[in-house]
């Protein structure tokens, strides 16, 4: 069948100059190559058959959503790749307070679904910053975010997902059961899999009922290790916030230059922000109350915030990136590392700062080990940005290895961290991850090149 | 190398007579064939050994914990199977208390996993009713439990696990990061596989900090239909139970009979047994005087517990399958389904006992749609039993899938729900597992015919 009968309508079907570089790029990998086609599929059945289409005439395909990702994963790299993309399969197809479960196609966008459950009492707690990334997107990559520490990441809220095969067979895998034990667990499988394994076509999200209160406590301390022994000690004593971001005062301070306007606490060095939320105001100001006591001779300072400065300082928080962009040119990382490594990581970074002439900031999940390192451009030419990067990310991610980390907590592999990737995790690993991806893909059609 | 050189010390390694019976079968499923040999070991390195052991001799391998499977997941059915037996691998490897990480050998039982952790104010929170289980064990079953509306199950406490492979390689799958967007997930891919994909030598488990309060109603109804209903209020509503039981009057009457107790609610038909946690005494009692006003018009009778009656409503509770093995025959099922399809299944298990002259008992996790269907044998002879339960499950299974159901919420696949299993699944999904299964096992040595 050709192309142009699967997708009968042309404005779906994007040909040679048609095809936009936005198609060709992310923020961080330039353009290398060009592509087949792109298809913007509306319905599963069109998928199935693209994905026949790309058999028939032996293509590669890129599934893409809003092509937010930062790892380079939607990229084309071979020049004959088919891109589906699913970002017009927006419908959310129905909503099931019994089994407080939403089904969404692929395209709905994270704010959409945000929206949606908010305005009827509900919650969908992953929350990564980009809010026009797709579902499908968060769903291939494992998406993270602000509230991972006491909600889990997207892995934790899929219930099911439809998913085309790259044989062109359609499959759901996982189901509205909470428990199992009913044979492999393909669908954990399938996600963060960065579209190498299997084209998402419908999810099923688990929803929880909207906690009635919040509470945001913002604390400053004399520098990064005092402040992650400050949320290490939070950790441990039952306190389970919804958030807990770190960021340093040389982070923070391009958002307040951005946004002009000040976090409520100005001295320290790093920062911890924390909220917490429930569904009794008691508990929730109890526990902030149990914070400040066990934190006010570690912290130089404690706030509980207010409705207003709780709004400012996360909007600080959430204008970090978009600030970043605004004055400098940098990449940002998503290294992880266990809790109690966290402050190590950091200080590691700043030695490497010192060693490759590169500047390092930080700001992170602190909740969960997850570090956002960012590497300041300042002018560098190409050349030397990328050997001094080359060389710093060596040795950046040596450590994270040696701390018993991961190179990607949220963002995936893409093709940006592949030869750190493989280098990190053990041989045999890598080689059952090859079996798998062989087992499911062995003509290699789904995003090659990508992950693995 | 020979197994008696693997395995040096004779105590560790059974043949011929000195293998027991007991390695043969399970509760459920009788003895079908002999084994190579049982041999016990004590390190990775002799599971290694005795993974090449098999791979020379081509034997086929059963890896084993406590025996309490009730899958016959764990009994032999070729005759020339290696029973590797990780019950003498028992040592607590340590505790991390900044990463919340407890490191165990496969052999350690729940019970003693409990212990040390709760004698440390920490909290592991899954909960089968078999204590004298392995870890190993409940992490090869994804075992589930009483806790698991509120904490989740086996799988979601596991951060990572040491694996010999069937190539006789060793690998660790996991790590004590928290979120990772790193590569394909395997270590959920080995979770629940039932002893098919890999030998688990070694698992760090997250644990919690222990709530410091709990409180526990009971609640009766003058039918199952009605009970669900409050079930389902109930989760509705953000009370988040640690435990939301679900049983007929018809079987909790053997736990009284058994223990000669009483619930302390004798009207109704349906009782829910719910107890919730939490770190302040006023949550705990305000969540509970919610679910009162919540159902005191569809319930007869809500009950807040004091501490005694607290214990003797578990206590019946757990004793419904000791008394059920004390006054009769009978095989014990673990379907699960949408927790909004509770109700219709319980009824039509009503159904099948007229239609297949079968009695039929339920109680079950009724917050994660998990039923316990008992099947009494009532003194049938072997043949007559045989027909008829094969009747009424081929009806009830085929319920399950009509619901969106599965045969097993904790249990596992092993051979008694195979046949089932296999008509119930997708076959794209089935061929998935296949494949999988085929790209990681090739000679298909481990567990064969168990599951798939
Ligand atoms: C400003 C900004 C902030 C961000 N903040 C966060 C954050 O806090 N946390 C976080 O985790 N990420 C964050 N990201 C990264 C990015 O938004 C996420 O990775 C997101 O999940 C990508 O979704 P997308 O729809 O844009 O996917 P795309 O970029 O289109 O694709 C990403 C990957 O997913 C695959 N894919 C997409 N759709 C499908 C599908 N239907 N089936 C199979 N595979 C598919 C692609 O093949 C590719 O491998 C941020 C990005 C930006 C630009
Ligand atoms: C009275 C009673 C109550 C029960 N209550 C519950 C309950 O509430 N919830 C629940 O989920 N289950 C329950 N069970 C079932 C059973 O206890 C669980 O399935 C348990 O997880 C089995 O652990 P085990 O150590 O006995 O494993 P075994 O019976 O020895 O083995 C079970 C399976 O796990 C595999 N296996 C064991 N160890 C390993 C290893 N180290 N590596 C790889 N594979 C391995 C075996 O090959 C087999 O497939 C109950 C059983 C009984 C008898």
């Amino acid at each position: 069948m050709s192309i142009e009968t699967i997708i009968g309508d042309p404005v779906r079907l994007l040909l040679g100059d048609k095809i936009s570089d936005a198609y060709k790029q992310d923020i961080y990998v330039p353009k290398v190559a060009d592509v087949h086609a792109v298809a913007l599929a509306k319905t599963t059945d069109e998928v199935r058959k693209l994905v026949n289409y790309a058999i028939e005439q032996d293509l590669k395909i890129i599934a893409r959503g809003a092509g937010t990702g930062v790892a380079g994963a939607q990229v084309p790299i071979h020049g004959n790749e088919l891109i589906i993309d699913v970002s017009q399969m927006k419908q959310i197809v129905g909503f099931d307070e019994a089994t407080m479960t939403l089904t969404v196609e692929p395209g709905v966008l994270l704010s959409e679904i945000q929206e949606y459950v908010e305005s009827r009492g509900y919650f969908y707690p992953p929350d990564p910053g980009s809010k026009h990334s797709t579902i499908g997107g968060n769903v291939a990559t494992n998406a993270g975010g602000m509230r991972a520490v006491k909600y889990g990441t997207t892995r934790d809220y899929v219930r099911a997902i439809e998913v085309v095969l790259p044989t062109g067979e359609t499959v759901e895998l996982g189901s509205l059961n909470i428990k199992s034990s009913s044979g492999y667990d393909l669908k954990n499988l399938l996600i963060g899999s960065e579209g190498t394994l299997g084209i998402i076509t419908q999810i099923k999200l688990k929803v929880l009922p909207l906690p009635k209160y919040k509470q945001s406590v913002l604390l400053a301390f004399d520098s990064v290790t005092s402040a992650t022994d400050g949320v290490l000690t939070i950790l441990a004593n039952g306190i389970d916030p919804t958030a807990l971001e770190l960021f340093e005062r040389g982070t923070i301070v391009y958002s307040e230059t951005f946004t002009k306007q000040l976090l409520p606490l100005q001295t320290g060095e790093a920062y911890v922000l924390m909220t917490l939320d429930g569904n009794e105001m008691a508990t929730v100001t109890s526990r902030a109350d149990v914070v400040k006591q066990l934190l006010q001779s570690k912290a130089i300072a404690v706030l509980a915030l207010d409705v207003e400065q709780e709004k400012l300082a996360w909007k600080l928080r959430d204008h970090i990136l978009v600030a970043l962009m605004e004055f400098t040119e940098f990449e940002m990382l998503d290294e992880v590392v266990p809790i109690n490594r966290f402050a190590e990581m950091i200080s590691y970074t700043k030695e490497l700062q010192g060693k490759h002439g590169i500047s390092v900031i930080n700001f992170g999940h602190a909740g969960d080990g997850n570090i956002h390192t960012v590497l300041m451009r300042e002018g560098l030419d190409q050349e030397t940005w990328i050997a001094k990067r080359e060389a710093l990310l060596t040795d950046l991610y040596e450590k994270v290895a040696a701390l018993g980390g991961l190179p990607s907590a949220e963002h995936g592999i893409g093709i940006i961290k592949k030869s750190y990737f493989e280098k990190m995790i053990h041989p045999v690993e890598l080689n059952l991850m090859r079996k798998v991806k062989n087992a499911i893909d062995p003509d290699n059609r789904l995003n090659p090149g990508k992950l693995l």
